[in-house]
């Protein structure tokens, strides 16, 4: 496994580095870029928690840490921020760049199982068996204080990477997740090309049916899911947000899920809510 | 002159709104585009004071507003905000986009007095007597309680609005300004291709030359300007903020200049830094 990091630029923020890295990615088999904020504290040598935002579709490795307004309070709180790309790019597979919803920056934080986008498309064995241990190695982040967090197709990643490695993520939280994607068209879109027809192979990789099958609440200190009520997303029945909260009563999973009247799918909804998100997760990995 | 105002979109943000707004410039003889993010009060009704931010070359009126990180505290002190065009688009005119430094996305916030220039590239008369009477009868804001600050080309037309125009705005401030754009490359091209090669006439546009020509201090509160030290365009020697201290210290002008180690030119620069300049202003025009 290369270990070897690309830094592609660096910026001081709030005492602290943001950086741009790119590496040669072993499970993707092509390069990977991702951002890392370090907070002042790391970047005097002190190992903190991190928190994994991932991003919605058509975003990059740069939409968060430009747009989301998290480094301010993630300075303060301690806390890394380490944000990866949304797909694999530059595999140059057929019809891979056709849809904004499937393919290059629509990866769904999964592993495909079928051709030829399992080639490729092996984002969840990259973040969790390769990104998450490399930047444990090279950066001075604790990966036993690790939290995840994402947007939409993101908040969809977030939710079903911790429900499916809860001994990696620690807590976890999303911004207007795809909820049930099962259900809804970018969902069914998105599993019928990576993992095929068999929808029995959907719900291992569906948040609403994930927590269904829990028997026991698999995160006791709570979830935060924020959704603005002007989205029109919701409006499309793409994010179900009721399906995941009607599962979560049922495991007893504790869910605090914040409609919020007026905002909409975007990253002034983001920006809005980020502390917040920040001080759930700090809150837990620093408790 | 025409009042009509056309939302392009609008977003909810920290209990208030972010807007995006095109309308037909008779300064500019185009239609031209600018944002605006009212505060919560400003929403309910109240008129609010407003800082008019002026970014930087190939920038446009969404560039602030996504990555500034402003919104948050503007929110809280109860201050309006509003991003103009850096230039203006549409034209045609030959070269108009052949240099990132020069033409579209670089108006330097003059009125060019050149063929071809002059014909459209009139942002100094397009933000003093059009936007902001626009502003103040279409939205809830209050233009006796009125600050300007900007960076980079930006910061130039914050610092020589503010002194051309010592009446209109109450407090300035600037990140990274371009302060004696006579003696730096963009400066010098800038001002040759709209004011001509005699540099009588740039003086009125150098906010060093300007702040040398006054008798007594204009902004007797103070400015305030952040400076990288890591900004390779200080480097360069583009932004001269020597010169413009030397010039405030012989009026007699207080002028906090902050050399900030580490900081470079780009947006995670000023989001570090945004929420001092919000209170900078916010205590002059709120006072």
């Amino acid at each position: 496994m290369s270990d070897t990091l690309e830094l592609l630029s660096a910026h001081a923020a709030f005492g602290g580095a943001q950086r741009f890295y790119r590496h040669a990615s072993n499970e993707i088999g092509l390069p990977m870029k991702f951002s890392v904020y370090l907070p002042p504290r790391a970047v005097a040598g002190e190992k903190v928690p991190a928190l994994v935002y991932l991003a919605g579709l058509t975003c990059t490795e740069e939409t968060f840490m430009t747009k989301a307004g998290a480094q301010r309070l993630a300075a303060e709180l301690g806390v890394a921020l380490i944000a990866p790309d949304t797909s694999p790019r530059g595999a140059n597979l057929p019809g891979e760049a056709d849809s904004w919803d499937f393919g290059v920056g629509a990866g769904f934080y999964l592993d495909a199982t079928t051709r030829p986008w399992g080639l490729h498309w092996r984002m969840e064995s990259y973040l969790i068996e390769e990104l998450l241990p490399l930047v444990g190695r090279k950066l001075p982040i604790d990966l036993e204080r690790v939290g995840i967090f994402g947007h939409s197709m993101g908040g969809h990643g977030a939710l079903t990477l911790a429900l499916r490695h809860p001994g990696t993520f620690k807590s976890v939280s999303a911004f207007a997740p795809i909820a049930n994607p099962s259900e809804c068209a970018w969902g069914r879109k998105a599993f019928s090309g990576y993992l095929g027809e068999d929808r029995s192979a959907w719900a291992a990789h569906d948040a609403t049916e994930l927590m269904k099958a829990q028997k026991a609440a698999p995160y006791p200190a709570g979830i935060l899911i924020d959704q603005g009520l002007a989205d029109k997303f919701l409006m499309e029945k793409q994010l179900l947000p009721e399906a995941f909260e009607a599962a979560c009563a049922g495991a007893g999973q504790p869910l605090t899920l914040r409609r919020q009247p007026g905002y909409d799918h975007g990253y002034y909804f983001i920006q809005t809510f980020i502390d917040d998100h920040l001080r759930h997760h700090a809150s837990q990995l620093n408790g």
